[in-house]
């Protein structure tokens, strides 16, 4: 018995009036997810607690079956993770943007024009050569992701997450100096550090060859650095000792949900044209986690996407996304054995396209796959999966239920 | 106000092929379930938490109210405080089996041919007749409950609960030499005393009458014992006392949901004709039942008969026994006074016919009685309870519903 996992990211929304009153989901041509959904158990599932929105980052914890509340350590440390990079015990990670300021040193864009990965990446070379003073006593990586995403890692001994953020979460302000969150010399020492750094990266962004390009073609130069979500990595178990014996891989393109799986001990899929926007291989996506579901148990398929129109409060282009994703799981699900294998399809958060935020609305989920109490669930949506077999879970409930499908749960008493 | 509380061990179960998708509840013929479902409020139940598989035992300490996974403190105590053995707070018992091995040691039958409670009953004898070396400081009892199953007890001071099975779970091994689960010296000695027993139990079997007739009669002798489940009594606050002037008894016949009830306070009533397998006789249970509510508050009625087909892996005898219980839950909802009598039907867990395990499934609830806000739901299964009006709860909810119902809950704050 072998297990696919597809998370939508943001794809829960509230009903809109320019859509009859209907969710981008429940407005959406999706006879594939409608199907699995004849097919399976459905339910909804508060990501956390009812009424808290969750990030993709305690969400995907949740989702993959550990308390959130208890382990989340930050951001920073879990985009770095799935960005390749390592990150060891104590070192501090954080989550950054290239961004563009003014003359005036005011923010006037916090992504710099969604700079492309090539700009991105030749300028991130160059931050890498700044070098730190002997006194400060650490070392750092500085590795950009995809498009205006980036990471940093602290190393160093008596480091602290304890960190204020130097973005400020808007534009039309100066970036802010990042500050201790306490009293400890830890705190203090990591935020000297950081300040230091981001204040060599500007100076160093500010002359590089690569803005100076940018800025003759009329685009916003990736001129500054902004930090944010300071973090460690979590604490926790490896999925593969909690269910023994499950190999779990994780087919998708945003370093954030591919680092809580690589926290959890899954491998990271590669697949090209998988991007993390809706311009991403949706089909590429599809045949990547069949094929990748030969070789593992578990196989976490994850589109972004979905958030990516909602916080761009793009309706049409939510509901056209929702669309391409129902082709890709009707592929999923076409193309994987239906006696051996459980589809659970869900998303990590409710992101409305109306307010552009994460929202603390149950999600939708459905567990297709043999032996499954079907429900009769004849469309799946926000409110008629609500009326599902399943009832109303908690985020972290959701992996014990497939597992103990795959027979990977241990009875407790006798 | 009065209530019964009837258990059907392992009824819950998934869609099987063979019964047009339907589960063994869903296709047996059920008319007295269903006009109890038609009067009450219906619901699932999660006995510990959704996806994890419950033992009966567990499952019982969660549907009488307790947090089981909080005082939950091992099998062998509470077989047998259902045997009618006395397990004190210090003592460690053991669930046993009286099993068959060959000339070589290993096992050829975990159950002795589910050798008859009358030659179990003998060899338990004999084996209470071994005499333990002074320098162990050590005593036990060893008595067999119902057929090839039996307890054994050890008494002392300084014991552990910290030790391994001797029993490997499967044929074709030998039995495994018990170990201390930590470094304490309690643990090690546990272990040493119950190795000792063992040993001196199996050469006692080797050459008792009732082996050697066994082997002249074809059948497998009981000629090793193999235990597992060491636990101590679990410290709870009798029943009586959560619920202050409950006087609770139960009806059943595995120790196993007895021991939980009289860990509990509860009084054990014996019914001739009660043998926790399909062929007991379900109509003296349902007589037992009414009777006992007269002198009793609460009732629990235990079946044991579906788990039994379920682990057997037999779908057409579990429709069988539910057709039974159902027979008999109906005379207990005639034989009743509707007017001051509530009563609760479930099952500990899900155990499937296809798997032949314990499974994390949901089970069906059901509540009737006055000033119940009846749900409209037409059949007592899986599916349909699934959309009652109870919606889904865990199992420790269902008792404090119930004891509210009889008044005897207080209230939180004013």
């Amino acid at each position: 018995m072998k297990a696919v996992f597809a998370i939508a990211d943001g794809m829960g929304d509230r009903p809109i009036k320019n859509l009859d009153d209907k969710t981008p989901l429940e407005a959406a041509n999706k006879s594939s997810l409608d199907r699995i959904a004849q097919n399976g158990i459905s339910g909804t599932l508060d990501p956390i607690s009812p009424g808290v929105p969750p990030g993709s980052d305690t969400s995907t914890l949740a989702l993959l079956g550990y308390n959130a509340p208890e382990v989340y350590s930050g951001r920073g440390a879990l985009e770095a993770l799935g960005s390749g990079v390592d990150v060891l015990g104590d070192e501090v990670a954080f989550r950054c943007n290239f961004a563009t300021i003014g003359r005036n040193r005011k923010i006037l864009d916090r992504r710099a024009g969604r700079i492309v990965n090539e700009d991105a990446s030749k300028l991130s070379l160059s931050l890498q050569r700044v070098k730190l003073s002997r006194a400060l006593n650490a070392s750092f990586l500085f590795k950009s992701t995809v498009q205006h995403r980036a990471v940093l890692i602290v190393r160093g001994p008596k480091l602290s997450a304890a960190i204020s953020d130097s973005d400020p979460a808007r534009t039309g302000v100066e970036p802010l100096r990042v500050k201790p969150l306490n009293k400890s010399l830890a705190a203090e020492r990591t935020a000297k550090i950081v300040n230091t750094l981001l204040f060599e990266f500007h100076r160093v962004l500010e002359s590089d060859p690569v803005n100076k390009d940018r800025l003759k073609r009329g685009l916003p130069p990736g001129n500054v650095i902004l930090c944010r979500g300071a973090g460690t990595v979590p604490k926790i178990e490896p999925f593969s000792q909690v269910y023994p014996g499950i190999r779990g891989a994780c087919v998708g393109a945003t370093p954030l949900t591919k680092g809580v799986c690589r926290a959890a001990g899954m491998e990271l899929i590669t697949v090209p044209g998988a991007t993390g926007t809706p311009q991403t291989d949706y089909m590429a996506k599809a045949r990547a986690t069949v094929q990748t579901l030969k070789k593992y148990d578990l196989v976490v398929l994850h589109v972004k996407a979905t958030d990516v129109a909602s916080h761009d409060k793009n309706a049409e282009l939510k509901v056209q996304v929702i669309e391409k994703i129902d082709e890709m799981l009707g592929y999923v699900y076409d193309h994987t054995d239906q006696e051996s294998t459980y589809l659970t399809f869900t998303t990590d958060h409710t992101t409305s396209v109306i307010t552009g935020n994460h929202e603390g609305d149950p999600v939708p989920v459905v567990i297709t796959g043999p032996y499954i109490r079907k429900d009769g669930t004849k469309e799946f949506g926000e409110r008629t999966c609500a009326r599902g077999g399943l009832g109303r879970l908690r985020g972290k409930d959701i992996m014990p239920i497939l597992m103990n499908f795959l027979g990977k749960t241990k009875q407790f008493g006798f």
